[in-house]
């Protein structure tokens, strides 16, 4: 009666993560955790999709997919709630003309981050440029920033090409859903209120944020696969100064299957764009950060499983005002290599091993807890060296 | 070895609102959004349901519905929580007895508004009947009031009549849970702690607030399909003051179909009615605000799909103090017109397109932002017109 | 396409608690509700499980299970939540070796209250070992204690053994994930804050709790089935006092299958271990507070169900300072019996009664609202009775 397909996604595995930063005099103060997590080889998930031939070509589907922490049960999502975060999308398709889709889905800009990484961007292993990106909510430009829409947007609208010969693209826009006033002075809070109140002025309203535009067009014919991709994520605004913050991501990336190994590599350029922010004041721009990411990996295929190994390295830019050189950019470099056991498509278990290395001020982790920072004979530990491991067990359904 | 049935819809729209309220001196001012939203068409969900045939006539089912925001992936519940907020039923079925059925379900009184409006109240087209009887949380008695047993309650025992020759019919009870003290003097705050501060008698605790109590009847045959259904939902309780504060609701509907067309009619009487509240000091019932709602509507089969219309009009009564005429009491218009594409019996486009009017100090909208009412040089815009549209696709399994 | 297996069960009944407390003056104050409830019988649930064959023996599964409140569609998780908050795990197993689970599952010592309660610790029948273990979150150690690990763990290794000619056992270990800090000093709030404010140092972090160690061992054959398990829960800590609470469970529990009736015991003894919190100060233990359980329970078949009975008490102990005999500990009983009426499998109705008693200071209760506790005319009431019932309609699939 329901031609409806479930899915399921369960990935548990016993992670330790170790973050050194350096403490006065040579002293080192490190925060340690041995954890069971989730998803460190494939996300963990549940979902529903499918997908209704209409004839000639033409067809309609619909995919809903929620994330779950499986290691204690709760949600993916916001504060452990359920949701149906990883997608939630309807589609009409046709061979020729290509798909339309509604919903919360992938950004394309995530994608050259996401299928380049020997890793996947899951786990210890995830490479340093989706790090860096903000996946996670809170952060600073030197720890990875925030960027809600970096993996996924929500009401969005996109079109994907139908297959054209090997190459492939899509295009992606979603709504702000900002209210608009008009006349324009009745935007919160008001002129009326400025008038009163000159501060409130600086109140970011943040009603463009949410907003995301980007496109991603590759080619992918027999061992090679290459993407290049750009959008733009509107993350704060204010309507009185007339400020717009935007994080801007181009990339490209490309693979190449030797058959007893494939390579991977890819460059990508993260900027946070804040208009009327370069003026007399600012002539170091160092209010416009950006980073550029690289990353080098490999696949190995080994026995019953995979060999994995990637280099992955951020070089931040403007973030410092590094006057005569005394002052550099962080940046931060990571190795990780793993190991992937398939006793069947299905089911696999795997270990991965990753070391990273902050420069300059840069303070990125693996995972686990934060570094310690708090002053210590009023000198602040700065983040150093982050060690993590993965060893798990997966099936996917 | 499952014969659970697991169903789902995903509905999105682009969807678009204007809503303008008058300033003074002729001005007015406007708040407007366009949208990606979801459930314009048919509410978006996922469920699982299954009913097991006991021999003779005698069944058993179960029935769990989660509604979905499938713009953003989050739930339909409060706070974006995946909920069974829908359905959350166990039943037990007969032939000839009829189905009793216990859990959290819709309402007799909502069955009218719903099945006799042409846009089953989702989306832009929704009845004023519907937007009125406060369907969303809060809510003015000029703006819809708030009754969360407006649709479906929980706590529920239904009963249901068998299939009696074209009659058919409803009644349902859902519990308050209340506590009850013995003796009353206990109950919070208690006689003593009233005693010291007289104040906190006037607290309500609301105690008796979510019972419903219900029922519908109706008889289909051919083209004709009549109903009539009342019922009173408990939202408001006050122990040491007396009082109740209880929602009524009835309403007739029916339709007829022409076979060029179906039209359908309904009205509403929704009335507020607080014990205790009349008295010397309240002559003109001010304080049991009610409204008189009607619906004209209109399916016709056109092409591929159905050419939707309705006209619904609501009149608030004892809202305003209408001494000489002065002070009339608010009403509202709404225009709706729209089309359904049916690609199959799952899929459809749809686009939809609605105009509202208020008069006399009522504030309802079709949807997106508030109609902006702050003082402008001492005087408070008040709500007008508002229009908006979706334009979506919609599948479902 | 999907091998996965859907399963829900609905379970909702009409019950009523009747708690009643002693007043002053042989006076009674009674709190009393009547709710549709959900779970009475069986929890009422949604979820998901596979297992796939890998060969030889071995296989992989994975199962995921939340728990909804099925009379409001909320879900069985804290807030409302729907999670999968009943199982949530990854498995691998093998015909000669055992399984090895990963993820949130049930502790070992929870089996052994669960199976051999004619009630199966649901509904007002539930065995008051389950109520005083603290199965709800809050709690004094005279109402049942607050042990968020006592049904199940998050973040838990499992390893179950394979079938052994009727003996079978599992042990669990899950892991706090607490975060160490190298050197010591710097956990915090750390020795330098400490220093400042003294205060800060009692302050409990918590940081140890989550941890569960337990194992359960037992032998099933033709009408005999005899289990035993212990197991630590760890409550809570505090780094810089040096303490941890743990509660220690240890249970036996056997049937015996006469054939015209099934007869079930338990006994447990439950403690509640603060380590520093015995010295000079403490003679007598009281902060080490602990209780003894039994349960004797029968299942006797009944024409096309079953019917059943259990009479459990607990017995408190190092609760108060009984000097002289004068304040004795305090100590609970309780009676259920009920029966279960089979449709089918699937398909059952079912009605409970219970009776509890409390005495020297227990509070514990059957379900429904809390004993009124206020002061009446400066004495506060005593918890004393407890009634309770169900009568419901369960459905599995």
């Amino acid at each position: 009666q329901s031609s409806i397909i479930v899915f399921a996604v369960v990935d548990n595995s016993v992670s330790g993560y170790r973050n050194q930063a350096k403490g006065p005099l040579g002293t080192s103060v490190t925060t340690s955790q041995t954890a069971l997590t989730s998803s460190a080889l494939t996300p963990s998930r549940f979902g529903f999709r499918g997908r209704e031939d209409l004839g000639g070509g033409l067809g309609a589907s619909f995919w809903l997919e929620a994330g779950v922490n499986t290691n204690d049960g709760t949600g993916a999502g916001p504060d452990g709630l359920v949701q149906f975060n990883r997608r939630s999308t309807v589609s009409i398709d046709d061979g020729d003309l290509g798909e339309l889709r509604l919903g919360r889905d992938y950004t394309p800009t995530y994608w050259n981050d996401s299928l380049f990484d020997p890793f996947g961007v899951n786990g210890v292993g995830t490479s340093l440029i989706a790090t860096a990106s903000g996946q996670a909510p809170p952060g600073s430009f030197k720890s990875g920033w925030s960027n809600a829409q970096y993996s996924r947007a929500s009401n969005s609208i996109g079109y994907h090409l139908p297959e054209l010969g090997g190459f492939y693209g899509q295009v992606m826009y979603a709504f702000n859903e900002k209210i608009t006033y008009d006349p324009g002075g009745t935007t919160p809070p008001g002129v009326a209120a400025i008038a009163a109140n000159p501060a409130l002025a600086a109140t970011p309203d943040n009603a463009r944020a949410g907003r995301y535009v980007g496109a991603r067009g590759g080619y992918r014919s027999g061992p090679v696969d290459v993407a290049l991709s750009y959008g733009e994520s509107t993350v704060g605004s204010n309507y009185y100064v007339g400020s717009t913050t935007t994080i801007k991501i181009w990339n490209v990336a490309g693979s190449y299957n030797f058959g007893i190994a494939k390579v991977l590599g890819e460059y990508s350029n993260n900027k946070m764009d804040t208009s009327l922010a370069t003026n007399a004041f600012n002539p170091f721009g160092v209010t416009r950060p950006e980073f550029d990411g690289i990353l080098i990996g490999v696949v190995a295929p080994l026995g019953q499983g995979d060999l994995r190994a990637s280099y992955s390295a951020v070089r931040y830019k403007h973030v410092n005002m590094n006057t005569f050189g005394l002052n550099p950019d962080p940046k931060a470099d990571k190795f990780a290599i793993g190991y992937v056991y398939n006793f069947s498509k299905r089911t696999a278990v795997y270990a991965t091993f990753a070391y990273l290395s902050n420069k300059d001020g840069a303070g990125l982790t693996i995972g686990g807890p934060n570094y310690y920072t708090q002053a210590i004979a009023g000198v602040a530990p700065v983040p150093d060296k982050s060690y993590g491991y993965d060893l798990g067990l997966r099936l996917s359904f």
